[in-house]
This record gives C-alpha cells, structure tokens and sequence, in this order.
C-alpha cells in the first residue's frame, strides 16, 4: 500500500507491530561503556555535557567501579544508599562509565577502542541540545574535540565530539534534525 | 564529612556539582551501533525485547539506513514523515541501529564487534525489567543466546542476553538490583 508508513512491517521484514504483553514494562535503562580515568571523566560529563552522578558502585573484590551518570536531578534521589541504587535504575536512558582499577596511572595502558575503526560495532551515543551551533560554540571554548563541526560534510547542523576516552558523541537539536534524510 | 554522600564532588575528583544553564535542556537520546542484517535485528528487538521502530532514515547516496528502536507507542507519531524524525529524535533511550548496505548477504562480512574482547571499550545496554526471572524464561524459550543467567556468577538476579549481531543486552529489575554492591 504506498500510502503506508516507511516505518510499518509490511515495508519492514521483520517487524513485530504489536510488542508482547510481556515487555510492556520494559525500558532502556543504561549504555555502558569503559573509561581510563574517572577523575577527567567526571569532569567531562558533569561540566561540559551537564550530567550529574547518579549513582556510584564500587566492586573491591573484582576492582573497579561504576558511575552512572544521567540528566535526572540528584537531589531528588533517596539518600539510602540502596535506595539510591533502586531509585538510579529506574531511571530512562543513564550511562553508566565503567573503570577498571588501575587503567589511570597504568602506562602500559594503551586505551579504550570507540568502535568506529576497525574491529567496527558500537558508533556513538546521541544527545539533543537546544540549539546545536550554540552549544558546539561552547564546547570549542571548553577545549573538547570535534569529530564533525556543525558545516562539516553532508550533514549540516549535526556534529560529533569526543568524551576523553575517544568515544564519539553526537550533538543536534530538533530545529534541524528534521531536515536530513528526506528521502 | 562522614555523612556526605558516596556520590558528592567532594569524594568524586573531577565531578561539578551544578550543571552549566546552557546544558539544562539537554537529553540523552540515542545510541548507535551498527548490525549485519536489519530483518533479523528488527525481529529481535521489536519481537523479544518489545521494542518499537519509531523511525527509518535511507541514505542511498551513502548506502545505509538507520533504524530508531524504542518503547514509545508509534501510534503517537506524527503521520508526516520530517515531523516524525523530529518526534523521533524528541524521545530518549532510543537504539540507533545502523545498516551498511549489503553485509546481509556479503559472505566476505565477518561480523561486529561487540567490546567485551580485545579491544575492549563498548559494554552493553541494559533494560529494566518487571522481573529478571520471568523474562529470562520467556527469552529462553524464545532461543535467546545467554552470556550469564540470572543465578550464574557473582551477580545474581542479573542476567546478560546477546542480540543477533553478540551485542551484550543486561537484564534486571528494581526488585533485586538494590541487592548488588551493598558497600
């Protein structure tokens, strides 16, 4: 039927147009990723991209933490730890910043793989800003590298930075992500 | 300060407390990983994990297409296809799978790779469940490929299933995670 949506099973193998009572509750929660060093990390997530800490768990007897950082206000959580820890998972779309202990002070370390060279998998995480030249403008100040600036290459008004550890992160708003793939 | 919270800059080096006014719009709306063949990743993530296609974006200059999973109710969209990108990229915690035409039926493509070996970076995503137990039964008959089952290990209650590409999915509930890394 051509006046069908792109997005519907008949144009889609594979397709399940009605989720299983079983998943209804379900929801994406956390996209994990490893880290050298929290400390520029946190740096990283907290004062360029605004995100709070959540949630921090730490696993002595197998070396290393978590930190699960996210958009939610901390002062809304409980102040018990476990709580807190409940409280965190219930929470939509964290990333949780995994460091092995050690990786910081390590020179041996050679580094975390982003996944956009080869052996290729995982590509980015996106955020959506208010407006994406005004905060690129900000985060030439702060000193972040670019990927992709705003004018760069095909897709204008989206652009790509790097979190400390390589990891790529796209940047757009919802003034122009309308305008790509028009097809 | 003894009683100071686990999570305060003050036992956190690099962390800031107060998020810059210019990222208080932000979100965290996607991540991106890229997949050998939509129709089976399609089935996976909308027939066992619940998951809705919000949107579709074709590249044919470029040769690839995007495929935006999530648990909105896509009845909602909008009917046109720019305001639906703009719904699309309104909502958090979507997945963005990537489609490099052709790797479906290219006998040369070995696959991508998921993080958890060398080199390491990328870990998983994670879902919250109703209840860890009951959805790993259901993915169990449904054929779902285990890397730890929810009694398995040190971590119980946790359980990590594979998606058709051997990305790493973590499974859980609010009513057994506040038991993990009580320290």
């Amino acid at each position: 039927m051509a006046s069908e949506a792109k997005e519907s099973p008949a144009n889609n193998p594979g397709l399940q147009a009605n989720p299983d009572e079983a998943t209804k509750s379900y929801f994406m929660q956390q996209t994990m990723y490893r880290i050298k060093d929290p400390k520029v990390s946190l740096d990283f997530y907290s004062r360029v991209l605004g995100m709070s800490l959540l949630k921090r768990l730490d696993f002595p007897e197998m070396k290393f933490s978590l930190y699960f950082m996210g958009y939610e206000d901390p002062t809304s959580a409980p102040s018990n730890s476990v709580d807190r820890t409940v409280w965190t998972f219930s929470q939509k779309a964290t990333i949780e910043l995994t460091h092995n202990w050690g990786t910081e002070s390590d020179p041996e370390f050679k580094g975390y793989h982003n996944g956009n060279s080869e052996p290729r998998g995982f590509g980015h995480i996106g955020i959506t800003v208010d407006d994406t030249s005004k905060a690129c403008e900000r985060f030439e100040r702060l000193g972040v590298e670019f990927v992709k600036k705003p004018d760069d290459g095909k897709m204008k008004g989206i652009a790509f930075i790097k979190d400390p550890d390589g990891y790529w992160i796209e940047i757009f708003d919802l003034k122009t992500i309308g305008n790509i793939a028009v097809v």
